[in-house]
């Protein structure tokens, strides 16, 4: 029903995503495209929707949707233990898509695709009356059988986290359209560092050998610490003792929170951290977090599993603390 | 950015789609689902995104929205000679989404599900402020080296598609909002027919193994049976002559090319067909029927590959025949 508009959805491959797809190129082409996983491996699949105006703003920088759609999807293929081996985008263009925004995009999409090693392999280009959608199934390997899943903690593993957390979600409120009181107290390269942060989320695409070899669960942080943690302790029938205070926090977190001391809570929980949540047993964490930062990463011991299943006790300077509202909600 | 609601994701995924994923079900409580193809064999994997109000009407049948979901992606895969093993769809729900709407949707996309033998694998489940959105990929299985491309067709090749071609481009007229008179002068059962392979395209599953085994090149028609053959040779850098009082019309869509003689255009550039269009090696070609006949499927040879490539001949009651719109444009 939409009607004829140049240039075409042919020559829009070819410019915009065509060079993403390098050799690997086939589904660009034909209706369908090919993976051949090598032999003793299995794919690992994982799919991330995302709308304009409720995962992103519609004027952020194409450039950054473009390498955050990828991102957030490698990410997932990270804490699965798996390396990627490309992906696939559906992209829903809105009435008034410019070129611009199309390269854009594509440079961003291009620059994680190649940063990853994970070629587009394949997709589809459609017209929306709505806001822009886009959607990426991708896929990584593993050794059979070597999946890292949510459900496989056990009690007395630590429990441990990449990078720092919170920054996700504080750099969403430094760099909305309804920006609180702190962010004006917050020095200005702070707040640039978080809305990095928030933009531009590093999948820790180099943590998955070493979760694969050492990690008994695993999950991206995307939905909050909090409620994540929950989400990997139902599946694996357990519970964990948390050091809120071992959480990390950036220096630019740490000011948000000196500035109002309530974003603790939001650092906590309220995800778009993307970074690892996992846990380890006790013997195989010092080699896991040799394993980190030889690939350039932190690793920071926030707690222990337990085996009271459902329960998080979480402790603040020594006191308990509980969390009225667990994680996003997406509906 | 979207605020809580229940029932939650969680549960929905419990309640309506757990059922479609059978025992493959992993990827629906992991951030992630595995795919482990057989020995000597790969994935052919396929994508297509479909928007409420340019693929289908926002107040179609829900039911009728998830089995036509799948049944497309279902058909490319058959285009390829490919088995189906199971696919993941992101969802994006409008505002004002209903239980009802979603239970009669998995409802329809089961039954698909079902009859192919392909499972639900995981997704992704969000909101919009636009119209409903969803993506699948869907993932099929061929013998490594055997996917069947869409350049493989050489001279004097047979041309040929399965089943009757326009059904569903009367269908979307048939169905519309906006119904044209000839509408009105169609046998309610026939209207009902052309409706009907509109709103529930067949996706030729059967006849994935025959292709492998004989034919050149094949896609599945689904933007018009004039601009996707261009596409095909295009791919094949081959040309072909077409004898369009050879291309196979329903008794429905031949009473509606009665009742409008300009319809017999539509019929052929209109697209949603989900027929196969394939070309096999003449001494092939008994071997393909009988294949065909088997999965219950009628194949009709409607002309042959040349090597004038870009060149397409149209014959039309023995006079040439051009058209000036070739197929549905996405843009």
């Amino acid at each position: 029903m939409a009607g004829p508009r140049s240039p075409g959805e042919f020559e829009l491959i070819a410019r915009y995503f065509a060079p993403i797809a390098g050799r690997a190129g086939l589904g660009l082409i034909d209706d369908a495209a090919l993976l051949r996983p090598a032999r003793g491996y299995e794919l690992v699949v994982t799919a991330d929707a995302l709308v304009a105006g409720v995962h992103f703003f519609a004027d952020d920088p194409p450039a950054s949707i473009g390498r955050k759609a990828l991102g957030v999807n490698l990410s997932d293929l990270a804490a699965k233990g798996a390396r990627p081996d490309g992906f696939v985008l559906t992209l829903a263009l809105p009435t008034g898509w410019t070129e611009d925004w199309l390269a854009g995009f594509a440079q961003g999409l291009g620059v994680m695709a190649g940063e990853a090693d994970c070629p587009l392999i394949g997709g589809d280009t459609v017209s929306t009356n709505g806001p822009l959608t886009l959607s990426i199934t991708a896929f990584g390997s593993v050794p059979a059988g070597r999946m890292v899943l949510r459900s496989g903690a056990k009690p007395c593993d630590v429990v441990a986290v990449t990078g720092t957390i919170g920054d996700g979600a504080l750099g969403l409120k430094a760099h909305g359209p309804d920006r609180p009181a702190w962010v004006g107290q917050l020095p200005e390269a702070d707040r640039a560092f978080l809305t990095d942060r928030y933009l531009h989320p590093q999948p820790r695409v180099a943590l998955a050998a070493a979760l694969q070899a050492h990690a008994s669960a695993a999950m991206d942080v995307s939905d909050g610490l909090v409620g994540d943690l929950a989400k990997l302790l139902a599946a694996s029938k357990a519970g964990a003792e948390i050091d809120l205070d071992a959480v990390p926090l950036s220096p630019a977190a740490r000011s948000a929170v000196m500035a109002d001391p309530a974003l603790a809570e939001l650092a906590w929980t309220g995800g778009d951290d993307y970074e690892i949540l996992c846990t380890i047993p006790e013997g195989e964490f010092p080699s896991m977090v040799a394993a980190a930062e030889a690939a350039g990463l932190s690793l920071a011991r926030i707690g222990r599993v337990t085996a009271e299943a459902g329960n998080v006790r979480y402790t603040e300077a020594g006191r308990p603390r509980s969390f009225a509202r667990g994680s996003f909600a997406h509906f």
